[in-house]
This record gives C-alpha cells, structure tokens and sequence, in this order.
C-alpha cells in the first residue's frame, strides 16, 4: 500500500518535519532506501548512513532530525513506530479459509470456518481450531489441542498433545509443544520412564520461535504467559513457567520446574539449572547460566569474553595457579609480619 | 484406571501406611492433589507442601512418614515407585494397528500387521517395521531402517537413512536420525564434502528427545547403546559410541568419534570436543566443556555461576590483571628476600 | 562400483606405492578394512591400526609410507584425496525425476522436468526449482523460493519464503531457513512484533545441517556465501552475512546483523553477540564467545576446560576472593615500601 506522511502522522501521533504530501510504500534500510522508502534510525552507529538516505523520511528522535537530510518523522521511540509503520505498509498476505483437502482432520475436532488448515496438516481427536487461525503446510496437532483465535502455526510446528494456544499467537516452523518431558528414574535395571501428563497452556500473543522446544508438564502444565517472546532452538523444560512479556533470545534453556517472571530477558545462549525462581524484570545477558534463585531485578552475567587465544591460554594457566599465589601472598603477609 | 493402595502395596512389594481399601485414579503433584489422587514426596524443598496435601497417599522414605497427613507408601525410592504407579495409572494410549491411507509405504518395505503408520508418514526402500512399532504423523523413514517392537516414533521425526532402532524405544518429534555427518575436507578450491557412509544404531529402550540430532557414522556406525536417554535439542555427531544407561540432559553436544562410558550423566548445554574417551559412571556437570579424556568416575565441572553483571565485569577485570599481579608478587618477594 | 589402484593414481594424480592392479570396492577405516577397502591415515593416533590394516590400500602422506603395511596412494592431503575416492566409490544413489502424486505443487511455481519432488512435499506460489534438484520427503518450499540446479532438500527441510538458493546445495533434514528474525519493539502493553520483511540468499556448494535455522533479513536479506559449510542445530540470525567457505560446527550460534569473513572457522557452542564484523580467515574456538569486531586473522578462545568439579569449586572460590587478594597484595607493598 500507499500512504503519505501526513496521514501517517495522524495516524501514529507523531510530528512530521517535512512535506506531508509525499508518499512511501515500504520499510528499508537506510543504506538501501529510494524515493518511496520509509526508513528509520534509533542506533547512532548509523548515522553515516541517516546523513546519506534517499529514503523519503526517516523516524527518528527529536535529537536527531537535524542529522536527516529527508523528511523526518519524529517520536521518542523510533524502533516501535517503525515496527508499525512497517506493519501496515507491509501487511500479512491474506490466507483462504478452508480445509485443504490433502489434510487430515479427526472428525472429533472442531475447525472454524473462517481458519485456514493448508496442505499435509493432520490434526487429532478433540481439538478446536478457532476463528481465522492458520494452520500452515505439514503441521502436526495432536489429540485435545486448541488454537486460538487469529494464532498461526506457520508450518511444520508440531503440537503434541494437550496444547492450549491463546490468541494471535505465531509458532514459527519446527518447533514442537507439548513433547514429554525429561523424566527418568533409576532402577537397578536402568532408567525407568516418569510418565509426562501435563500440557502446555500458551497465553495470547505469544511467539515462540523455528525449532524451539516446549516440554508438556510432568504432572500440571507448562505455563507460557502472555506476550512471551521466544527465539529460535530455545529449549523450555517441563513444569517451566514463564511471566508475561519475557522474551528469551536464540539457544537459551530453561530447565525444569523453574518459575520465571514478567518482563525478564534472557540473552542468546543462556541457560538456568532447575527448580529456580527468577523475579520479575531481569536481565539475564548471552551465554550467563543462572544457579540460584534470583529475587532482585537488575542484570546478571557469567560468561567470559572470547579473546586471543594465546592471550585466553595464558588466563586459564594463570587462574589454575591462584591457589599457588594466595600461598605466596600468604607466606609474604606473614615474613613481613615478623620483619 | 482405579486401584486401591492395598493392591497398590501388594503389586510393588511396599509398605503401605493406611487404609487399604482407599482408591486412587490419578498422579498428581502434593499441591494440586484431591481425593483420588496419589503424590510422591522425594525432595524435601516440598515439605510444606507434604504437611498440607490432601491426596489420598503420598509415596514417600519410611523416614517421612511423620510428616505426612495422609496415607502413605514407603519405599527407598520413591521417585521410581511413583514412576510405575503412575504409568499404571496412565497407561499409553490404545493405538490401531494399520497404514493410513495418506501414508506412502515402498513396496520393498516389511511392515508388521501389527504396527501403526499414521498419516503423512513415507517410509522407503528396504525397511522394517516390527510388531506393535508405532510410526507417528508427519514421520519419514528413509531406506534401509529397522525400527524394533514396540518402538514409538511419536511424530515428524525423520530417520535419514540406514537406522536401526531397537525395540521399546520412544523417539520424539522433530528428532533427526541418520543425518550426514559434519565431515569436509578443505582442498584449493573449498571445502570438499566427505562422503558420511555410515549409519546408527540405536539400543532396545533408548528415549530420543525432541528436535535431537544424530549423525551417521563417517564408515562405521554412530552407536546409542540399550536403556540411553537423550533429551532435547542434543547434538551427537558421527561415530560417537554412547554406553548403556547413559543420559544427556538438553542442549548437550558430543563432537565426533567420542566414545562415552556406561551410566554417564551429562549436564545440560554441556560437551564434549572429538575424539575422546569417556569411562563409566561419569557425572558432566551443566555447561561443562571436556577436552580431554576422563579416565577416573566422578564429577566433572567447568561454567563460572551467574552474578550480578557489575560483580560479574569486575571478576572479569580482575582475570584480566592476573599476570600484573603475578608479576608484582614476584616483585615483592624479591624484595623480602633482599631485606 | 570397482576400481584399480592403478586407475586411481592416474585419475587423482597421486603416487602409488604398491601393486597398480589391486581392485578397491568401498571406504573402510583402518580397523575395519579387507581386501577390497581402500583406507586413509591422516591422524597419527591411529599409527598402530595403520601397522595393523588388512585394507588393500591406504591413501596417507609420503612420510607414513614406511608404517603402511598395505600399498598405498601418497599424497600431501590425504583426508582430501580421501573424499575424492569415496565420493567416487560410494555416489549418491541415483535418483528419479517427476513429482511424486502425493506432492502439492502451486500452479504458479515452476518445476524443472529433471528434478524430483518426493511424496509429502508442498510447495507454494512463484518458486522455481531448477535441474536435477532433488525435494525430498516432508519438504515444505513456502512463496518466492528458488532452488538452484543440482541442490538437494534431503527431507522435511522448511524454506519458509523468499529463500533463493544456488547450485549443488545440500540442506538437512529440519532445517528452517527464512525464517523470521526475532524483531520485538517494547511497547507500553508489551512487545510489538517488528515485520522481516527480508529473505535469504545462499550461494553454490553450501551445505546446511539437521535442525539449523536461518531467519531471513528483517529488511534486507540474510547472505550465506558460496561453499559455506554449516552443522546441526547453529542458529544464523536476520542481516547475518557469512562469506565464502567458512565453516561453522554444530550448536554455534551468530547473533542478529553480524558479518563474517571468508574461510572462518567456528568450533562448537561458538557464539557472537550482534552487529560485529569478523575478518576473513579468524578461527572461533568451541564455546568461545565473541563479543567485539574481529579484524585481525587468527584463533580466539575463551572456553574453560572442564576439571574435577572438586578443583573446579576451589578455582570458583578463589576467582571470587580476588578483589580480597588484590587488596591483601596492595596491603604489602605498601608495607614493605614503608620499610
């Protein structure tokens, strides 16, 4: 679509420097806009590349419009209008309601009819599919799942069994919900499997990421709170629950029975031991492993910084011989004492 | 199903606490338990818990009797006994034997009548699929398989060629088996890709976890042996050999060629670099990197605990400055020696 | 297929010590090997299985000649010469062109009549699927994909959409490409999903492992060079561009809009935070994680091997009395300035 400026500033209240007249009809970057791009710069390691665009505006901060050689439109936070300035000038293509007819639909479930289940889906026994839900090509859902209303599996996402999936939800491809849980137990002839018999309840608004991995609980359920984002190859372990509007970043994992609050963000790589509890609004940065509880917001890190390896070779020789240096500085302190 | 504990007491050889007339008909956690429900009780974080449960009887140590307010089960393990009663409790779905009709079978493959292949399922040349195996949607069978009695492949797992799963196995979704080899040798034009000739077998009673990978062996067979459990997002490359009874928590990785011992237990996010030797009854701690190999039992260990990230900048800061304060603790000592 | 060491010699240009009219029918490692294997030994570990081989050749360098008991192909790389001879004794099985009738193919796309598209693939609008490519089960190919001459999808891979990938291409099964980016905007009611609008573009001889994902660009495309290698479960972030030849192992993750050279090597559970830039010709070692601009070739490092978890516990303890003893250290220079 085709909007001006002008109608983008009312739209989105936000000031427009700049004529309102003029029209864009994408998102780009700043480096590779043209005369009908919108484009945006929140990072100021770009600001080569702002003093340079032929975009036909930037959104950016008010501090920055004098840095932008095009039309400007201005808000304090220029990454969030960007995303939905970019949102309607590039719509999801719309889907044809319907059942393809190389699905399979247990006759048990229930489909809306305004949902769309494409080609190679199977779906089991005593599931509902809700209004415009979109079950894209080769997704599996197992028995007594639901998908609500405007959710989207967007192909290959496998829901194993007892899924419960809010609304506007997206599950990007190979991801797979509702797998059992890691439950073993000892016997004197090996490991005996723990039945996994919970589900998985998933709030609205939720993503979760390509090849992630949601274990159903071993008893209850795994808990996925509204607005949670989730990467890629993210694992979450059974009995995990997570507080609305965390988002955790690619490979990061969660193990089992750990509660999680609202609004924390876990960095790529990251991981927690189980059986933890991690309080609202923290920070856990890439590649940090949490082992204790954690009850005051803030940010936690653990992980060290990759650098020469001759140089990295040197600390780790270095850091095992501390306990050979705190007996010289020991036997200093006390030939020093006696002087 | 229903069962009284008096059968219960009987049929698992334990001491029973109680009224034996009383039924159950379901696991259920201490905290979410009612009347028809058995618990167990095995770490004691969940005392408070145990003191206020109002299942019908708890599983539970001979020493935890006296707290519990219910009746009991004693056993020296309750974990294990919790895991059968509960699978007696919640058997494994009845399933049909049969091929689906949108299932592609090769007609050089054998499949037992007594076997389930869902839907969307393709299976290929030269395979066999024994008695009671189940082959869940979505799944893809490459040529030359053998897939055991009473295997599960529970849905889109993909067996990529020359696998042989023994019988009473559980493969979950998404997991790849059979998979090429990461084998590539550089020449002046790039990388050339070194034909992965071998396959996999797989033991009786292994657990594969989800979104798994298992590579073929480079010549020889990468090998899982019997009673092996392998959860989530875990990556074993070519040629591994893993023992029996060995289990790998998510996201753990054994690089190539390394062969790993008889009831090891690896952390999760932990590896391995190639070509190592692992014995017996070793414990990988979470995160933990082997570059050697073990050749003693015990526990192994190697990842920095999380801390507040300005804690966490200055440790690092600190290391940084190691070799500074060698050299003036050596400087120092020089100069006590000279006094 | 059967050859002479004789032919060998001639076709791959190497020197043979031994008889040119021995045959050779398969690849075996040294401890497997009989009269009809055809070897390599190119990692002195494996000395004394080369002292010990019944293979009928051993392909090794001009200075291993002496230890080979067998005849041998000499030449300076053999893990290479290696690949050359397997590939040529083991070629991929042939294939089969024309859609399997179980496929689903969008008028709109284009299929080449010497490709193969196997039972359970769909493919969806404006694709292109060039000469002797091969789709292989389970393979979902969205809107607006390319699939170059000779490439081969080997099963249930997912191109979600805009995915253009060049010749000779290998993909294994799981993987996800063109996927989206983990693009989140805060907001006061939460995260706003920012569009990835971009696709992904993947040159010649690449190859792509089990269960990696590859998001495409958020704006513009996500690029893989020519003859890049990449292993099972590595995450490729959106804006990522990764240049020719460069190998990645399994589990390394690169973080959103970061740049890497030619010819890099990254070791397993590798890792990068985003937005760098990495030179040609870096090596990345297992878990090392890179969290500044790179332009200087060579090795980085900065994983901890894994100790006794008794030794570890003490390294733990004293990194984190080093604030103490830097203080302690401060302490006596001080006083023995004093004297």
């Amino acid at each position: 679509m085709t909007i001006s400026l002008g109608e983008l500033a009312i739209q989105f209240g936000c000031e427009l420097v700049g004529d309102p007249s003029v029209e864009v009809s994408k998102a780009s970057t700043l480096g590779g806009a043209d005369a009908k791009s919108i484009s945006f710069f929140s990072n100021s390691a770009y600001r080569e590349q702002l003093r340079n665009t032929r975009a036909a505006a930037v959104i950016l901060r008010a501090g920055d419009a004098a840095s932008c050689p095009v039309s400007a439109l201005v808000d304090p936070n220029p990454y969030l209008l960007y995303a939905r300035i970019a949102s309607l000038l590039h719509p999801a293509p719309a889907f044809q309601p319907g059942i393809h007819p190389g699905a399979v639909v247990a006759s048990t479930s229930r489909v809306s009819v305004t949902a769309q289940i494409a080609a190679a889906v199977v779906i089991g026994n005593n599931c509902e599919i809700g209004d415009a839900a979109i079950i894209g090509p080769g997704c599996i859902v197992g028995d007594d799942c639901v998908i609500g209303a405007g959710s989207r599996l967007v192909a290959r996402v496998t829901l194993v069994q007892n899924v419960n999936i809010g609304a506007r939800c997206v599950i990007h491809p190979g991801a797979v919900i509702g797998c059992d849980g890691f439950g073993n137990a000892m016997s004197q002839d090996g490991w005996v499997k723990v039945p996994q018999l919970g589900g998985v309840v998933i709030g609205d608004d939720v993503e979760i990421g390509a090849n992630t991995t949601v274990d159903r609980g071993a008893i209850e359920d795994t808990v996925i709170g509204n607005g949670v984002r989730i990467d890629n190859l993210v694992q979450i372990a059974h009995n995990v629950r997570i507080g609305e509007h965390t988002a955790m970043a690619a490979m990061s994992g969660i193990s089992g029975s750990t509660v999680i609050g609202k609004r924390c963000l876990f960095g790529g790589q990251s991981g927690t031991v189980g059986h933890l509890t991690i309080c609202d609004d923290v920070i856990i940065t890439g590649r940090a492993m949490i082992t204790k509880d954690i009850s005051k917001p803030g940010s936690y890190a653990g992980s060290f910084p990759a650098e020469e390896s001759s140089t990295w070779k040197r600390r780790v020789a270095r850091i095992r011989r501390l306990d050979s240096m705190a007996e010289r500085l020991s036997a200093i302190e006390k030939r020093v004492d006696k002087q």
